[in-house]
């Protein structure tokens, strides 16, 4: 890939717009009747797109790599998901949408249920539920307040899951967790692997006796794991490399909360393709470049559900002619990760890509699905190597060297 | 890429000779009857080549990116264009033909016009004429002399450009431009960035007084405008790394000087691709590798000349058989970049390759063109690959690693 420092001295700003369109984990491998989800889906709009791009593949992170959402984005959006790396915490936070700032040290939490002796017997508290888990979470904030000047906010997630967050100065994320990883352990006090991250440690474990205290009379929740204490990392914006004026429109917080660390405005808009095709519409004039977040896809592939997986596909098909009636300079189609039905998770193989514009030199690829594009002419290519050549294909980037 | 020194721990030195044979920026995309200029050309002559080729495509630095002519020769030299690059000052004396020496310190220049307060009000001097600014230069060059045991050069250019050459000891390239980069401010002094340039930025600050004051009677050109200061920079030679003897045959002053800058001798010709052929043939038993350029497909392609673009393509095809009659181990023949005439300037599209030795496994491409070399068997690789692959052909690799 290109060095980022190189990109920011050739990048400029023009009035060409951008569309990036990730359909979540929309790569698969064959399943049923030996095809893929993109090969079941009666996809007219998506092939007609393919007949007027270059085709081919993006690999997320690298060959056998199975990413997570953060590298898998970061990929598209032109960091290299190894220099950058997004902490556990913050992923969890950015996930059930807290919007951390600079001065906040954040990190995944459990209930769990410890013995008398304080040895955990339970890491999940028996899966309480997720209206549980609101309650207790409330009794929490109710009884916690700040600690040496830090306050401390519970966020609560799906079940057992909630998120803890620090705010205040001089908490560096450098700490080992509070979590023994297995049952029949004590809860370890998490211990600063910096210097600069004393004081946190301190602030965690005095947060963490607190919490056993007040949790002292619930039966499964009596206590709390912590693990991957984390910051927002130091990402340089799109506006700052790229010269872009970029804007989100997603509908999942987790998306929302990556495009907004890479500098992405992130436009209100409802939970339908309808409503954010409309929030597009309505922002097209203030922006130059749009990445627009389909989660269907994602889902369905998950659940290892082919034909909601293929559902999904058709849906978003029948809305992509309303998107293409807007002008762009550059189109890019592509999922961040393949989700192929048959593995019910995220994958390792490649992300189909078709990258339309005018200057781009079409191949003779005219169905939009991973067998076709195996013949398509952009070959693999590396996630970080998509931005740059929309760029490219929006004059955005002068010439390297004279 | 293979580390430089890797390469240079397992490269030999044998009898057999290499042919690279650069057809500057002649890829293309579709323009004229949907056609390519590689498509559109007749060219029987280098289809038969592809047909006893391995094809497909190289990209100059990286997707998206589109080089200048140093870092995409650099990169099919086997050179790292993002690890090796050259000065802006260096690659325009390069490109008039100015010989540098290491301890020449260069920048672009301008002649400008200045106002009595010193305000600049014309970057460009009104654009004086090439024979106004060989007068001038001529001024200069005989009020100037040395500054503090410094010898200063001054070479013309087109219309208000010209190239200051700085020969003396001490004088690093760490220092800020003289020129303010727009109209309306004065001229500002070179500051050095490095302890290392302040020797450097004295002598640069005292020529551009005693330039102005040298010019204060001229109407348009009374001040200069100096940017980019460089050295030549500290590239390995390839005799050193890939244990070459290796020679240019170009007829361009900027391919010359860069192919001097990797050690190649550049070899004295005519204009005419007859006068190349005949340098190849007189000195093809002194070198191991040659380095030939045909420059016209890229200046065709550069005026948005695609029927020129074409004819030139064919002026070559006529002369191939010629060239090929010699003997080679390994000969490629490819582009340092694309200038497709529909974009009237370099640009980022993967250049067209072709390669062809006795141990060559040949794909089933007859033709010699981007639509063609998409079915190639070499696929899309980095131009710093191509080297490699070439003196592997020749046996100038030993294994790596036992």
């Amino acid at each position: 890939m290109v060095p980022l420092k190189i990109l920011k001295s050739i990048a400029q700003k023009n009035e060409k717009k951008i569309l990036l369109i990730v359909l979540d984990g929309v790569g698969g491998i064959p399943f049923n009747y030996g095809k893929t989800e993109l090969e079941m889906a009666n996809t007219p709009n998506l092939d007609k797109f393919a007949s007027i791009s270059e085709t081919g593949f993006h690999i997320p992170c690298s060959y056998g790599i199975t990413p997570g959402s953060g590298p898998a984005h970061l990929g598209i959006f032109g960091y290299d998901p190894f220099s950058y790396t997004i902490g556990r915490g913050v992923l969890e936070a950015l996930g059930i949408g807290v919007e951390l700032e600079e001065n906040e040290l954040c990190a995944r939490a459990n209930f769990a249920t410890i013995d008398k002796n304080g040895i955990v017997i339970d890491r999940r508290a028996g899966r309480i539920s997720t209206e549980e888990n609101k309650r207790i979470c409330e009794i929490l904030k109710e009884n916690m307040g700040e600690i040496d000047g830090v306050k401390v906010s519970i966020y609560p997630g799906k079940e057992h899951r909630f998120v803890v967050v620090f705010k205040g100065e001089d908490l560096e994320e450098f700490l080992t967790d509070c979590d023994p990883q297995k049952e029949g352990k004590p809860i370890p006090e998490a211990k600063a692997t910096a210097k600069s991250s004393e004081r946190a440690a301190r602030i965690v474990n005095s947060f963490l006796k607190r919490a056993i205290k007040v949790l002292s009379k619930e039966k499964k929740a009596n206590a709390i794991l912590m693990r991957g204490f984390s910051k927002i990392p130091p990402i340089p914006k799109m506006q700052d490399i790229f010269k872009l004026n970029p804007c989100a429109i997603a509908t999942y917080p987790m998306y929302k909360g990556l495009a907004k660390l890479v500098g992405m405005e992130v436009l209100k808009t409802g939970d339908t393709l309808r409503d954010q095709i409309k929030t597009l519409k309505e922002n097209y004039n203030k922006f130059d470049f749009f990445f627009f977040h389909y989660k269907k896809t994602d889902s369905k592939g998950e659940d290892g559900d082919f034909n909601g997986k293929v559902r999904a596909i058709e849906d978003f098909d029948q809305v992509l002619p309303e998107i293409l009636s807007l002008n762009f300079s550059a189109v890019a189609i592509t999922g961040d990760h393949s989700t192929p039905a048959k593995l019910k998770s995220h994958s390792w193989h490649p992300s189909p890509l078709a990258i339309h514009g005018e200057y781009v030199f079409p191949d003779d690829v005219n169905e939009f699905h991973e067998r076709a594009f195996r013949k398509g002419s952009l070959g693999v290519i590396y996630s970080t190597d998509v931005l740059p050549i929309l760029l490219a294909l929006s004059g955005k980037l002068k010439k390297y060297g004279a």
